[in-house]
């Protein structure tokens, strides 16, 4: 693998990822670009204590461009997109509407309320393109070219985790425009947080009460357990299982652990890396057969903290979907939206027996 | 106001309010109904510390009937809806495929996971029809109608709460098909949950953290905040006000407050429900002129736990929409849904000035 970094002309660092180690790129971005926006901002929901980032200027975002106009693909026959090469493997490159900033400047606001704190929306945001083939799916990406982005995602949870006031590196895919997506072009995003997500937070909170209260692990507890009760496990790998959590809040919904406890990415060595690809593979090709059409899903990595001192993370994938049968999705309803209580319609012993019959 | 309580034909509780107090209600329902499903569970996501409700009789719920066939309009011409009556003024009734039910049985799984608890899917999820008129709006109400509507919440939060089990009343309304409505009659519903929602969880946590290190009470205080900075108010009456919260996660997002404090719907006197609906009627009038369409959204009440010994709650109602612009939606992304992590495209100051210019 070769790592080229260059910048775009808005002064945007892109990072290319090649399987060739003999690659050599094209670093000249010709494009007349305005500023990125550094106005985000947090504030602090004083009724729920969790950051809100506001983000006003991504309103005028690209939203679902024809395919000849997509932004992701190589430039080509004088059509500069966001990546300044005719071809690539694996690109990463700092969103050009981002929702955080490492510049994001103090808010100005005429009347704030002072029971709501306010800060830069520091953070980063970047995108990951998974292949230069506009039409390819993650689940139709080669072993090698799947691993390659694994790579791309342990290399930026690395380096932007490095930066000073990053909390936690977010890495993930939403596919799909039934959940939004605005780009049809296969790609992930990741954030960077200048804090602990409220999820992430409360999940440390909840493993560490769990280790006071048993002296154990609750990841790898959980992991046990499925293991042994074997009814909602989907895959084994020799180094990865996966299974639909018992208690399940989405339709579909698959967890993917390491069976050697990790925090992050990174620390991933080669043989669970290439096992992982195979395994993710598979089980994505598996969700686009579910309903014999794309399956809309985010897939998230929860990665532990950038700085873990009490080692309660463990690296585990997340893979969802809002589809409830072929014709309807789940929506976040009055009680999912207004109180956060999940009812979901089906069971996890129904989706994993489905997901392995495929 | 007359209250006039009588059973479907499968045993389920419908409850008319008329308002008229001489209105002689027909009590019989002549359908041959199944018996309702009494197959819900809760079981407990051991990463969040959270129940999540199960209800997979729900997946062959009524879907997008078509209007001739509305199971909420009044009963006419031989065929028999779910309100056996040929015209109604607002009426509840249990809900004929439940989330939750108050004679749910134990959980059965051949294989569970021990650090999963399970539970009986114990609750009550009421039906509530604000008109008989299949295409009203709940902003085309009269006022006398819409307080009719807030009597009922008042009486069902009342009798729910009193049911054995029950420790918090949630009364709400989803409108538009863009939400997952699948009933477009002007109807809301009402979930008797068996535990403190995690939402309402929260915010007694960090109310209570507030009156601890402050001595004040956090709802008050920010009300007096926002009544004191006048650029998130969207209308004030002699006894509510409603505002954007400064750290608003939603695109459009109203939070309306009375000005006494006080816990639940029933507490609020006469003058205070009659001084609601006209504010609420004009706010709601307000939110469909805001992209000259019908505006989708969650009307949410939040109510203290049934049992509030300490006193941290603080009645007030979540209005909001995912509505972003005329044309497109707010999903909830990788970060909101993964993560926890909201991020929002527009500022509550610029919300509030378009809502009070309207």
């Amino acid at each position: 693998m070769k790592k080229t970094n260059a910048t775009l002309a808005d002064g945007r660092e892109i990072v290319y990822f090649d399987l060739d180690d003999s690659a050599v790129r094209e670093l000249v971005d010709p494009r007349d670009l305005p500023a990125v926006s550094t106005a985000s901002q947090f504030r602090l929901d004083p009724l729920l204590d969790e950051w809100v980032a506001m983000a006003s200027h991504r309103q005028s975002r690209t939203f679902l461009p024809p395919d000849e106009e997509c932004p992701l693909c190589p430039s080509s026959d004088g059509r500069h997109t966001e990546i300044p090469a005719s071809d690539y493997d694996v690109v990463t490159f700092e969103n050009r509407f981002p929702s955080l900033s490492t510049a994001a400047e103090p808010p100005q606001v005429d009347a704030p309320n002072p029971l709501v704190p306010m800060r830069p929306g520091f953070g980063r945001c970047e995108v990951v393109c998974f292949s230069s083939d506009h039409n390819a799916r993650f689940a139709d990406l080669s072993a090698a070219q799947a691993r390659l982005v694994v790579d791309a995602w342990a290399d930026r949870t690395t380096e932007l985790g490095e930066l000073d006031g990053v909390e936690q590196v977010f890495c993930f895919e939403s596919r799909g425009k039934e959940i939004g997506v605005t780009l049809s072009h296969p790609h992930g995003q990741i954030y960077a947080y200048p804090y602990l997500t409220p999820r992430s937070s409360r999940m440390v909170d909840v493993a560490a009460r769990y280790r006071k209260r048993t002296g154990g692990d609750l990841h790898t507890d959980v992991l046990a357990a499925e293991r042994e009760a074997r009814v909602r496990v989907v895959a084994e790998s020799t180094h990865w299982t996966a299974f639909v959590p018992a208690a399940a809040r989405w339709p579909v919904e698959v967890h993917v652990y390491p069976r050697r406890r990790v925090r992050k990415i990174p620390d991933l060595d080669d043989a669970e890396r290439d096992d992982f690809v195979v395994l993710y593979l598979d089980l994505l090709q598996r969700l686009d057969r579910l309903y014999d059409s794309p399956l809309p899903y985010i897939s998230a990595w929860h990665q532990g903290p950038v700085v873990d001192t009490e080692e309660l993370g463990y690296l585990h994938l997340q893979l969802f979907s809002i589809r409830r049968a072929a014709d309807k999705l789940k929506f976040l309803a009055g009680t999912e939206s207004g109180m956060n209580a999940f009812i979901t319609d089906v069971l996890p012993e129904d989706v994993a027996r489905r997901l392995r019959d495929i």
